[in-house]
């Protein structure tokens, strides 16, 4: 298995210059206050597709050889991937093509559709994803774009890390707590490789669903542990069956543990970071901010009074319908 | 008259750090790729009581000596200078008054008075303001904190500006044009005042709505003119009668000129920066973005290709009715 290092996330920071969003490190004083520490949110919700997996997608594409593009690009996702993919194919001149499941929200099909991709739709229960995969594979002889188990996608999500790190230098800061959302890895592993350079004593922790914990389970066992649901979050964008081995070979050294919040908690987490902040945040990209707002992290290391922590918001394609119960909650 | 000055700006900047939130200046991918330029928008929806006002407010508020603390404040605000001073004031220990429109949106309201403040109701029809001011100021012996005519506010709204030139350096770009949102010009003399000091042949322009375009007027006649209006638009925080001569002493050198945008137009920059940005912006903080969306600054100054363009986005205090109608116009 090759593993990216840090010079792969400096690389791809090239790539992506002047293509991404430079995103900010946003003060929360709210947070901030109520805790007596300094709380910042890396805003990947304003990214470009609005997530940050336009970053990897975009990192992956640019190094398709010329002779290659004419075969297009597959993603499989629910969403942010897909709309990461389809963007940076649009703006590469590539065709993709995204799988994506029937029951994903309206507002990530209607985006992806809007970059030009051509979307595929399954049934989550009666379609066999693989088989239909691999079937546009050998018909097309695309290249498969995985979602997280990707070097250069894990590279390009890397480049998160290294805003967090300049825009804290910036400040002067040194960051005592980093929590990431988390899916398959590869945004955390991603920031683990670009902060545990400048910053090598930050508590790392990943953040997800209560149900789809494989993330903490597996740093817990050591090993990929695989989650028992499928289905069952509204957190759609980070229910990934388990972690992808190339993240995890990162992350097993990096993160102190993992953390996992309700669907209630995340869609408290949308609303203050919507009455707070004046931004849209989907639940999967709000369980971070969830942890400290719920009380969990502060359960789960003691007092946060006197430090520095950064949370990833990141992602904030949410369709409307949710988004508006979040606010009436 | 005494009118603030570059060095104020940079005095504001460090009575403002680590209390303000930095706002990012966001690159604006979709219309960049429409208009084959560089657009770019400072986002201080963002910021701190969800406008650029916490800053001059702030400002002001931090230089009171203490002896006059204990006599309070008092800002006459439709609400987004209402919630900045009143914030500030909280965070300072002072107590804060702030005299408000009864239509003013409901959400301002509640995060005025969710910040400490005493918030007293007029009618805009049947009551005096003037009258129930100077009998508060009597009364009382507050300090009124004027929204825009006023050197420390003005100094603080500059502190905009300062980061617009920061942000632009890091990335090495020299801006052609800039369009401020603009009520009583308090926010774009700052901004005038701390880019004019770094690029001194960036065009600016003021933006306002139409039927409230005194700034326009008054740079065209070269002394201040009064709109006919008070009321009819929905850009609540920038229906200012007049501009400040303070800041219009300013302007008036500065500028280029105004231009205006209607109602509609607002709204679809609300909806814009709500879909493609996943933020929360007003109508009034919205109405720069909506001189290049409607293309009134393209009729204007001819093609924007190759420019290099900064555009405010002031605030996002909107009710939620309002908001969701934008997103369904």
């Amino acid at each position: 298995m090759i593993s990216p290092v840090y010079e792969d996330v400096l690389a791809a920071a090239d790539r992506l210059k002047g293509v991404v969003i430079r995103t900010p490190l946003l003060r929360c004083p709210a947070l901030s206050e109520r805790f007596a520490a300094q709380i910042y949110l890396k805003a990947e919700n304003l990214q470009h597709t609005g997530s940050f997996k336009f970053r990897g997608a975009y990192n992956a594409l640019s190094q398709i050889p010329k002779s290659e593009m004419p075969k297009g690009v597959l993603a499989i996702s629910s969403g942010n991937h897909g709309q990461g993919v389809a963007e940076a194919a649009r703006l590469l001149g590539i065709q993709a093509t995204v799988l994506m499941p029937d029951d994903a929200p309206k507002v990530k099909i209607a985006r992806t559709q809007a970059s030009g991709a051509d979307v595929v739709f399954y049934n989550r229960l009666t379609d066999d994803r693989d088989l239909i995969t691999s079937e546009h594979l050998s018909r097309s002889g695309a290249i498969l774009i995985h979602p997280f188990n990707n070097v250069d996608v894990i590279a390009g999500q890397g480049t998160v890390g290294l805003e967090i790190v300049e825009a804290l230098q910036t400040e002067g800061l040194v960051p005592d707590v980093l929590l990431s959302c988390t899916g398959g890895g590869g945004l955390t592993a991603g920031i683990a490789l670009a902060c545990s350079a400048s910053f090598p004593d930050v508590q790392m922790f990943s953040v997800e669903p209560d149900g789809f914990d494989d993330y903490r389970q597996s740093l817990l066992a050591g090993a990929i542990v695989s989650n028992k649901l499928t289905t069952g979050s509204i957190c759609d964008a980070i229910l990934t069956p388990a972690p992808g081995d190339i993240g995890f070979s990162i992350n097993r050294d990096r993160l102190r543990g993992g953390l996992s919040v309700s669907d209630g908690e995340a869609l408290q987490a949308v609303r203050f970071i919507f009455e707070k902040h004046r931004m849209v945040a989907e639940p999967g990209g709000s369980v971070a901010l969830a942890a400290i707002l719920s009380g969990k992290l502060e359960a789960h290391i003691g007092s946060l009074s006197g430090k520095t922590i950064v949370v990833t918001v990141s992602g904030g394609n949410v369709d409307q319908t949710l988004l508006f119960e979040a606010l009436e909650a």
